[in-house]
């Protein structure tokens, strides 16, 4: 039988009376008689507690000069990756006490290896042989998330977050008939439900989806584990740790397009970021190469831009040039173009005031009219759009931060998103 | 150069403050030119919050069948084991940050292997090689105490207080000139300072005598650390690291007899335990085989005993047998005596205020009277001696536990060991 992954997030292993709850939804499962694998998150708080110590020890950016080749990022591995040693000890201890037989397996032991870019490695390959023979024997593997090992034998973490990516790439290594994230929610909705009272719990989203919405700020799975989840085509499952293990749930599937299709939705969600900052260059000449040397210097600063906006500005021969980027990287944006004494512009302003909001869905390829829709339905509510993005799947616009919650609430409505009250 | 081992314990590692300060001495040593190794306990208090947790997960003895294979022991250690890892990747931190080269190095990377007995492992072997080439090219390694790795891989602990045996191991791996012992006390003292202000500390002490002190109570160095130094001829330094980096201490050098001798000394300490039980088992057939009985049975219940004095009873035929053991094995010794119904003896008493009161010496070996000093001595102040037992090197007394602090005075002074004032 094709196994099943498990993953258990950081809220949903909180203190040992969650774990013991994750260790029943776990002996439940068993029940099913599938080899099971369950991957662990720290306890939360752990891996701050941990990043903590690691910081006061050894300052993220040691002074004097560098000791040959010997950085912050290894030993802060070392540190940070026993917050799901601990966990994966402390919930096979649970099962056991429930009965289920259950060991767990640290990264080293199975092993799961990645490149040498600590505190941010990539799984590069997962040797199963061992966990994969123990499961099939009926005992429980528990592996702690967010960490591997390389090959030269040194702890690794994958960035925070990395738990979700571990269980898709487990569940891709064991070839698993799923992997079902335990999170605080239970799915993925058609928007924020603390915005919307009529949000709607899908059954199913397709990966592209999902990854929208995931680096649009709907903060259940990682984007990482979605991208790998798609080109391993494994299917996964969001459901709630914190509903009474045996009460049944269906969740939300996060899986290929074409299981999805048959359900006929145009648009599946409603997203939403605050953590945006709008940079507007005005008087930047209208000359070739500008734009190509204001990115240029921003992608050397390492700032992500998201959307761009150039339009004739009054002045002729003059441009004004809008971006927007994370409001963390938005300083050094501004620092990186006014760097650029080449560029020449009149004057650089910063907006920290703004969101995004995006409708998200696989049938906007096959439907005509869903961008008018959009705008139709914020005029409607007087709301004004500053930039405008899209993709094959997806409709942002920029607009006044104070609008977002009625912008949201405005939209899931306009696309038929809202529950039979 | 042969390298040099270096140990910190808990309360040494209690805090970052003190890690850095552990930093600063191993950076001291360093200057010193020898390859270097430091083996680390958790931060203070640290095991004991994940022994907590793993008991609340586990508890100690799981209910129910026994699930086929599956204890508690294997995944404590995964859990306890933690704490040095922790420990290990923030010195190596403190260590860069004053410019000296070194890393972590975990006991599977090692690897340090032990036998399978989860939670009270013994050290089998060390593959010192890879480690060894780090520590010659000029690189600190950083070690955790008191854990390692069996053969099939899995994590296993020593036991607690195991960090001062994982120093002397590695020390005899690696050819060490000598393992220093860094704790919170600056060396081994002839007696309990808080009872004898006149204590002094030792500048040498040889291994049979740490050894009788070590399992007499005086809780400096780990009794297996100084069996296998012994065997090893592994020479330890006990060392203070709350002394300042940089201001010479010699400490106590823990070595060979020969190495001591010239000292020519008697009595190197007097020791005390108030951790004892007396049981008397009064009226005991006197025939042959009883003796075998009682004390086959106690070894069968685990139950450890120390002095043994049998006498004749006022009754013809009987007679009275008295043992100490350990305050907490007290209960079970009673129950194991009483179970044996085929013992026959009339009455069973436990005494918990007892203490057992040392005098400890190679030099005992060629000098008579010392057994009469003590008992004079003791004799002088009206303490009644209620057991004695000896070694060649050791005389021990059981005594009313009021009488301790009396008593460690009285033979301290007898045997000239007081500083002059």
């Amino acid at each position: 039988m094709q196994p099943l992954v498990l993953k258990f997030g950081g809220t949903s292993m909180g203190d040992v009376e969650r774990i013991q709850r994750a260790a029943r939804i776990v002996a439940a499962e068993r029940a099913g008689g599938r080899p099971l694998c369950v991957v662990v998150s720290a306890m939360s708080g752990e891996t701050d507690r941990l990043v903590k110590l690691a910081r006061a020890a050894g300052a993220e950016r040691p002074e004097g000069p560098a000791v040959s080749g010997h950085g912050f990022d290894d030993e802060y591995d070392v540190i940070v990756s026993t917050g799901e040693q601990v966990a994966t000890g402390l919930l096979a201890l649970a099962l056991r006490q429930l009965g289920v037989p259950a060991r767990s397996w640290q990264n080293w032991q199975i092993p799961i290896r990645t490149d040498g870019h600590h505190a941010r490695a990539r799984i590069q390959s997962i040797e199963d042989g061992a966990v994969g023979t123990h499961m099939d024997s009926g005992e429980v593997a528990v592996i702690p998330g967010f960490q591997g090992v390389t090959q030269d034998g040194r702890i690794t973490t994958l960035g925070r977050g990395g738990s979700d990516t571990s269980a898709v790439a487990m569940a891709a290594a064991l070839r698993a008939q799923r992997c079902d994230i335990y999170t605080d929610v239970d799915g993925v909705y058609t928007t924020d439900p603390r915005i919307v009272k009529g949000a709607q719990r899908l059954d199913r989203i397709a990966y592209e989806e999902m990854l929208e919405l995931a680096s649009l700020g709907a903060k259940v799975l990682q984007t990482r584990s979605v991208e790998l989840a798609m080109a391993h085509r494994v299917v996964v499952r969001v459901l709630s740790s914190f509903i009474e293990p045996g009460v049944a749930q269906i969740g939300t599937l996060v899986c290929a397009e074409d299981e999805v299709k048959m359900e006929q939705r145009i648009v599946s969600g409603v997203a939403y970021s605050r953590d945006e900052a709008r940079v507007a260059l005005f008087g930047v000449p209208d000359s070739p190469g500008v734009a190509a040397e204001i990115f240029g210097r921003l992608a050397q600063a390492g700032v992500n831009v998201d959307m761009i906006v150039q339009s004739q500005a009054r002045r002729e021969g003059a441009q004004n040039i809008v971006f927007t980027v994370t409001e963390r990287e938005a300083q050094r944006a501004l620092d990186a173009v006014r760097a650029g004494a080449s560029i020449g512009f009149e004057e650089a302003q910063v907006r920290r005031d703004v969101a995004k909001v995006s409708v998200i869905g696989i049938g906007m390829r096959s439907h005509a009219g869903v961008a008018h829709t959009m705008f139709a339905a914020l005029a409607a509510k007087g709301i004004n759009i500053e930039a405008i993005s899209t993709s094959e799947i997806k409709i942002s616009v920029l607009i006044d931060a104070q609008y977002v919650e009625l912008a949201v609430r405005a939209l899931h409505t306009a696309y038929g998103l809202d529950a039979a009250a």
